[in-house]
């Protein structure tokens, strides 16, 4: 089906183009119009792909979204010991590099925009809620975390941490940097995990 | 100076109508027309207390700075043990009420709006960091900090956390309440101090 594909494709370059847009001008500046131009089509031909501005920004999110489900998903595919995995897919979620940021920057000013448009779209914060409370209940299971903790509250806490960071990389990236980024989550694990020298005994 | 007075209360005025016209319509509703409208004057009289528009945002986010100040400063002039000091500051950092939410969230739709105008204004997350920076010398110098802890890396953990909880109150505030958000900072405080029981021996 090259028609399909085609269309998927044409999608997606609008989506980057909708991305750009919202990087340089912000939201303020994502109409149908600024959209379509650059990303070199006639307003005639995007609405062929998107007949609202808001049916093409939730898929510019859902884009979005998609990347850093990938990325996390290969993780989690990896033989690694488990405190190492959890970090690494930690430092999915926070943006340690210029895309990354970008991508978050992006989400971010769609998440604060679209809190005006009535159940435009659920910005998929309890999705990384629920992945976080999973890292949680798996260091659980491999009794890592510690004993008596609360796994609900170690939940919230460890996604408040995280998003957090997320947002302080997106301010303040010199700062912020992935180093400082991995030794902040380090210690957070550390901290709730169970010291590991000791479990061997 | 009565007419000095009258002047910086008509600037609060109209600031709060500056707020509640970025809370119902966010950043792209804020014109000067609409907060002239909101505030009940005509665009000739707003323009008389603020020239520009920036001028205006500017203003009305620093009165919301001076609020959360202003709280802060009070509760560190009470009489209290420190690590409950340390937990009621950092509470009245992390909006819990509609009222502190409503702040925030204005707070907020700025400081992603500011990112688009080249040095507008300071959102003056720096300060908050350098306010949680104290609160670990704060613990340490009392000797309730662990002993070994990375006095920089702590500071932007906790950092984190309490921006991490305050976006996540303003976006689930039913989720994230007040009670949840207690118990996520005793539950941080715990772990980064050392046990008080065994200090005193």
């Amino acid at each position: 089906m090259p028609k399909q594909i085609d269309h998927e494709k044409r999608r997606k370059h609008i989506a980057e183009a909708t991305w750009r847009v919202i990087l340089e001008r912000g939201m303020e500046g994502a109409s149908v119009r600024n959209i379509a131009k650059e990303a070199g089509l006639s307003l005639g031909a995007l609405r062929h792909y998107f007949s609202t501005q808001d049916e093409l920004l939730v898929f510019a999110m859902k884009l979005v979204k998609e990347k850093v489900t990938a990325r996390i998903n290969e993780i989690a595919a990896h033989d690694l010991p488990p405190k190492e995995k959890v970090l690494h897919i930690l430092l999915e979620i926070v943006p340690t590099n210029a895309e990354t940021i970008r991508e978050m920057e992006v989400w971010f000013a769609f998440t604060v925009y679209a809190r005006h448009k009535d159940n435009m779209f659920d910005a998929g914060h309890d999705e990384i809620y629920k992945a976080i409370r999973n890292l949680i209940d798996y260091l659980d299971q491999i009794h890592l975390l510690q004993r008596h903790a609360d796994k609900e509250i170690e939940g919230e806490r460890l996604y408040a941490l995280i998003d957090g960071l997320a947002l302080h990389a997106m301010f303040d990236p010199r700062r912020v940097n992935k180093e400082r980024i991995k030794r902040v989550i380090m210690q957070h694990l550390q901290s709730i995990c169970v010291d590991e020298s000791a479990k061997s005994e």
